[in-house]
């Protein structure tokens, strides 16, 4: 097809009516669909319904270490979760504390502690004047809106194809001694799917930060989230290069079985240097009896190891693919060569990221609403919720059936024509 | 017996003599054993073993408003966890936000955000230049712990056979604005397990603070572990009684199933007030994507209601007071008339406190340590480890089986009289 903006106005206007007549019969059918939440599907936590059997009241529930589970002690994980955590994670097992069900969590206390205590010696954060915080973007609205909790100024970095601008980072990084940290979803980026180049974690890695608490915030959420069997993203593992360059404290890195097991009762841990964890169980000894052992031993008693977690993220990409491919299969049969939208077609984790012409997006998202399709709100992808352009949106293809999606993938690409023709004509105009 | 003050510096010496030659005896015996910490048996965990089959691969598991409880979503607790932890701790569901697995975790949570956000509105605690906690002495080394761990100065308030020193609190509460807070165990409290009377919790509920954000930290970690059916403390609910008192506010109670069901795989809960329930919510919004709603859902199956928690409440007791009678036995057969020591007869709870001669309790530690009884640290019943006296020691007599703790209370006792004499004979010579 051609491009909506080498058509004329008539042409737009005659199309425009075509499409609301469709929009309209869309509307009357009620639909309620939902694209806005990076959630598994039913289906895919049906994957790991055994786990509800691997303790019962007939197990041994002492750990390898003969601890017995059901009861006080352990403060930083058992042995076995650790080493299964660290594998998925690619660290030793001695660089990482399990916590509990959310990494989130983590990170939330992670920045908590920076404010009250600071970190390793410097000052606490909540007594400096100014705090900054480098976001990514698009990027995941939870880490932008702890930052804002916190009252920590965000800076805008975008995103390449690459990872996030490095020359900004580094400038900003090495410039400005009130830059504390950064936030960063290495791998099948929330919600891009970008997974981050060797050149860019190694310049991560070889940062000259101003400020000596400075910290990047590695979430490594979809570390082992992949899409193709065939295809898949390679990430460096960040800890041991920073550890090259010599910097090893510079780094948290965050990751969770939320979606591996169950979202909300998954096993979440933060790996990091020996210094760094000798602090964070410091401040653990005082926040807690210490994290849920038991869910620990049946995350471990049911995937048994790293080979066992591989394989079963193969079932959950065997669900979640057709899902991706369906929606990235409309996008381009309706969508591609009218020049009104850009998209990346990602290889792993839970999110396509959808760029409409600028001042766009938040009229998608509403006119999709109309028709009963709720997504993700517009600016989401963006810290204060304020995305510059209006241009980002995030499609989460994983909660929807099969069917649903293909559905919700119509209401998607009429929203978009509809908006993007109403845009062109008043530009037009203007 | 006689009092060992009534008797000469030989009768003490020859008694000595005997005394240091039984200890030698224990002592050779290389004993491990341990009263340190308010730790279940694993008895009372098989207790509830059964509590790991109530889930299964073939169990439904929505809770009762349909969500499944396997995916994200609920943040405040399932409906049927808010009435349960809720009819355990004498509130309205409504009033209830279910946690993680650590009550601690909790509180440690909310001085957090006190320090970097403040309370309903003011000032952040960390932005003020002193804030002061009032500690009732003894008290339960945790909870001085957190506030040491954020900076706020700790001042002692001497318990009372009733509770807190009423007095000293209501002054101290209303003539300084930087005291901030109380931590509480207003039942079968840590370590004397004393119930605080009618009249001191309506003392509480009437304060007049100074600091309008001001609060009662009220840990009701043992509402109901009680030790006899017949004989049962009854602590007047704070949460109404301050709400009767026109103080709705004023206190954030806390309570978990650790020492009900796992200590580390429970449930936990805070009840408060609309207004403080709603800044909580504002907070873990951000802070996570929610906590564990199998581990809720699982309670809630095994435990049915608070009748069937209360009867296996009834279990726990029936292990529990045999222990109690065994130590208490020990303290009045070897201790009692000998004016070297007193302790309070607990109704319920995890521990028995024990007051030696001034100047004692750390010896007495030591000693017993010497012989393998490993108890906790003198001075940990007082904040910053300092007991002005050096006289209290807490007993938790729940772990080690009824024949370990009839030695232990043997090497205890022993560690009392033979310290005990050195000091009376160090006195006269001074």
């Amino acid at each position: 097809m051609a491009a909506y903006e080498q058509m004329s106005n008539e042409e737009l206007l005659t199309l425009k009516q075509d499409l609301e007549a469709r929009f309209q019969e869309v509307k009357r059918k009620g639909y309620k669909l939902d694209m806005s939440r990076g959630k598994p599907s039913a289906a895919q936590l049906d994957l790991a319904m055994k786990m509800m059997d691997v303790l019962n009241s007939e197990t041994d529930l002492k750990c390898k270490e003969g601890i017995d589970c059901r009861n006080y002690g352990v403060l930083d994980g058992i042995k076995e979760a650790k080493e299964l955590l660290a594998d998925m994670t690619e660290v030793p097992a001695e660089n990482i504390i399990i916590f509990g069900n959310s990494s989130l969590n983590i990170m939330f206390d992670t920045i908590s502690r920076c404010m009250t205590h600071g970190v390793l010696g410097s000052t606490p954060w909540c007594k400096l004047d100014k705090v900054k915080f480098l976001c990514p973007v698009p990027g995941y609205d939870r880490h932008f809106a702890i930052t804002e909790y916190f009252g920590i100024e965000m800076i805008n970095v975008p995103m390449t194809v690459e990872g996030p601008d490095m020359d900004m980072v580094e400038r900003l990084v090495r410039e400005d001694e009130s830059v504390k940290g950064i936030w960063c979803v290495p791998k099948y980026s929330n919600p891009q799917g970008i997974t981050y180049s060797d050149e860019t974690v190694r310049r991560f890695a070889r940062l000259q930060p101003a400020a000596p608490d400075f910290r990047i915030f590695w979430d490594n959420a979809y570390g082992i989230h992949h899409l193709y069997e065939d295809k898949q993203d390679n990430l460096i593992e960040i800890l041991m290069e920073c550890e090259r360059a010599g910097n090893p404290d510079m780094v948290f890195k965050f990751c969770s079985t939320s979606k591996v097991s169950f979202p909300g009762s998954g096993v979440a841990a933060i790996a990091a240097s020996k210094a760094n964890l000798a602090e964070i169980k410091r401040y653990m000894t005082i926040q807690t009896i210490g994290h849920d052992k038991l869910n620990q031993l049946r995350h471990v008693r049911f995937f048994k190891d790293i080979h066992g977690m591989v394989e079963h993220m193969k079932k959950h990409a065997d669900i979640l693919r057709p899902k991706f491919e369906a929606v990235l299969q409309g996008l381009e049969t309706e969508l591609g060569g009218l020049e009104i939208g850009s998209w990346i077609k990602p290889r792993g984790g839970y999110f396509i990221s959808f760029d409409a012409m600028e001042g766009c997006a938040k009229a998608i998202v509403a006119k999709a609403k109309e028709a009963g399709l709720v997504m993700t709100d517009a600016g989401a992808t963006y810290p204060y919720g304020k995305d510059p352009k209006d241009s980002n949106i995030r499609i989460a293809p994983s909660y929807p059936t099969q069917e649903e999606l293909s559905i919700a993938t119509d209401i998607f690409v009429l929203s978009v024509k509809l908006v993007s023709i109403d845009k062109i004509l008043a530009d037009r105009r203007a």
